[in-house]
């Protein structure tokens, strides 16, 4: 077997051996006339890949899995009802493969938020074959979750922005950030350093909060105003009431003071999270949003218009998201996951390149 | 000594004996030119009143403190540079006294998040004076924190308005509650009760949301188009993805199941909370924003053009809160106070009342 039934996949087989990736030929769902078919160059790898097959978020995941939810490659083969691509397009596939887009959200253009989303793996399709991702040669997705990438676009540093730059896009811009705005960015890491691009490609004065000083250099050349360090008691004294927004990147929340972070927010100002940590929130009292009105939330990658402006966006301006390549193999993927688990100097995205080398030319 | 040094005060001396009162003199802050003096008619009783004196916030507490801060009375002195009211006017003192009125957020209209804020009750004045409330013959407050009560409205009905009142209106208003939104209360006591008011007289669809089915009349009566029950498994079930904001109201959050409140809420709608519970918000995780990328938050109380817009929607549509007045005096604060404390079937607020025969005609 093969595409078009199978794509040639690097799995994990074992929780317990999390960083282990087997190769092996998995089964694509059964082709129909929304979907596109892509033969993959390049996919980002996300905290999220790791959170997943390290059984860190607490759910059960289907074995043998692959991950991968940052997906570049080329189109080569459209169903009959496909509009967003066709044939030889270089394409994007995000952390969204499907979603009913019948629903009262995906008519609101809320289908991140859709109950019957597909997630790009791990998740079951209509036919019960499991999604499978992009740490493979080919991936089977829905024309409306497809996504031709705009020609100033590297294929490299785009593909991490079909997750992670996503997620950072759609809250900054549903919240507002741009021009005559003060966004904070918490934790300057994979997410973070996307949170900084976009907030200033979109305007916004931009600041980044951390607890570890060595963040400085790599905030101010990604463009913040002021860094702001988290280690010593009283640090938000000085910043209270200065922020619209805090983008919260971080996925180690559970060990915040969590009123210290909202006391740097204006009046009615967010603190909206979207690095999840394995373990929960500390516990506050209710009172801790009152002093200045604030709310805390979190969000879900985005909708389909906010990753086309992106992308848009990011040509346009040029934006280069920091990216290290690294081939992709059982060697690759292991380096790369490992890295990201322990949190060991990625600056800041990884993404798996060299397809060809090992999956042939297949377009 | 007496007024205009002192006012006649019905005051805790003892947490520990919080429902007893004590008839003495208190001192009044030093008249200035910004004052005015208020002869007390009414004032509601509130249950930040009875956390203030039962300690339940954890807050010290100077004594002998004297409560309320639900003021309505006739205007007895006016400093010289008072504009908002003058002697003879009938007028209402909420649960903010003084701001700054020149840093950053008085001067964005958001003077109820000053950090210079004078409470109306256990504040200190910048003369050192402890500012006493409303359980007395006189108050003295700043002329930007006195309001002039609209002819229409009944001083027993409209003294709850001045806290519990502005409370709800400010969330509800900023959140954009109004024609074509579906809005739930949650927790129909004092501060539910003007929240139904308030979101059906701002044009909301609105529904009640409680876990004691003998509110279901009340909720309807109040203008409740539905009655949600929360006392089964799975209550929120068929509530998925509805209401663009829930206002919470009930003061015992810390024992919800979070994530089935936020279930019920459309995408980026809001959980909202105005009544604060003595023990810490349950442990949430940080995922359990994401299925809809919902926010929580909270607030406190309103700001001026918020409490004029208030009363006169109130006047105007001729909104009557739900009250029941009991004389003030020894007694009768302490039969109100604890009653309140024992959530004993009070709909849905006590106003106090009585005052000239207690304290005599002053004015």
């Amino acid at each position: 077997m093969g595409y078009p039934e199978t794509t040639d996949a690097f799995a994990v087989t074992d929780i317990k051996n999390w960083s282990d990736f087997t190769r092996k030929d998995l089964p694509l769902k059964k082709f129909d006339e929304h979907d596109v078919d892509i033969a993959i160059d390049a996919c980002g790898v996300c905290a999220s890949d790791v959170h997943t097959i390290t059984g860190g978020w607490g759910e059960e995941i289907p074995l043998p899995l692959c991950v991968g939810h940052e997906v570049i490659g080329k189109v080569v083969k459209v169903g009959s009802k496909v509009k967003n691509v066709k044939v030889g397009d270089r394409a994007g596939v995000g952390a969204q493969i499907g979603a009913d887009l019948t629903c009262d959200n995906c008519k609101a253009d809320q289908e991140n938020y859709c109950p019957n989303s597909v997630d790009t793996y791990g998740a079951k399709h209509t036919d019960g074959t499991v999604a499978q991702g992009g740490y493979s040669s080919h991936i089977r997705a829905h024309d409306y979750f497809t996504f031709k990438i705009p020609d100033g676009l590297d294929t490299n540093l785009a593909a991490p922005m079909l997750c992670a730059g996503l997620t950072t896009y759609s809250p900054l811009k549903r919240l507002g950030a741009g021009k005559g705005k003060k966004v904070a960015i918490v934790g300057l890491g994979g997410l973070g350093h996307f949170g900084v691009l976009w907030a200033n490609a979109l305007g916004a004065e931009t600041y980044v909060i951390s607890h570890s000083a060595s963040k400085k250099d790599d905030a101010l050349k990604l463009g913040a105003k002021d860094f702001i360090l988290t280690n010593k008691e009283g640090w938000a004294e000085p910043w209270k009431f200065q922020f619209d927004i805090i983008l919260n990147c971080a996925d180690a929340t559970d060990k915040f003071n969590l009123p210290d972070y909202f006391s740097t927010l204006k009046v009615n100002g967010y603190f909206h999270m979207v690095g999840f940590p394995d373990k929960p929130l500390p516990q506050i009292m209710a009172q801790a949003f009152a002093p200045n009105g604030c709310y805390m939330g979190a969000s879900h990658i985005g909708n389909r218009p906010e990753m086309e402006e992106m992308l848009e966006l990011a040509a346009k301006q040029n934006i280069k998201s920091w990216v290290e390549t690294i081939d992709i193999s059982e060697k690759g993927i292991k380096e790369a996951v490992t890295r990201v688990y322990n949190n060991d100097n990625v600056r800041f995205r990884f993404t798996l390149t060299g397809y060809d080398k090992i999956f042939g030319k297949r377009a």
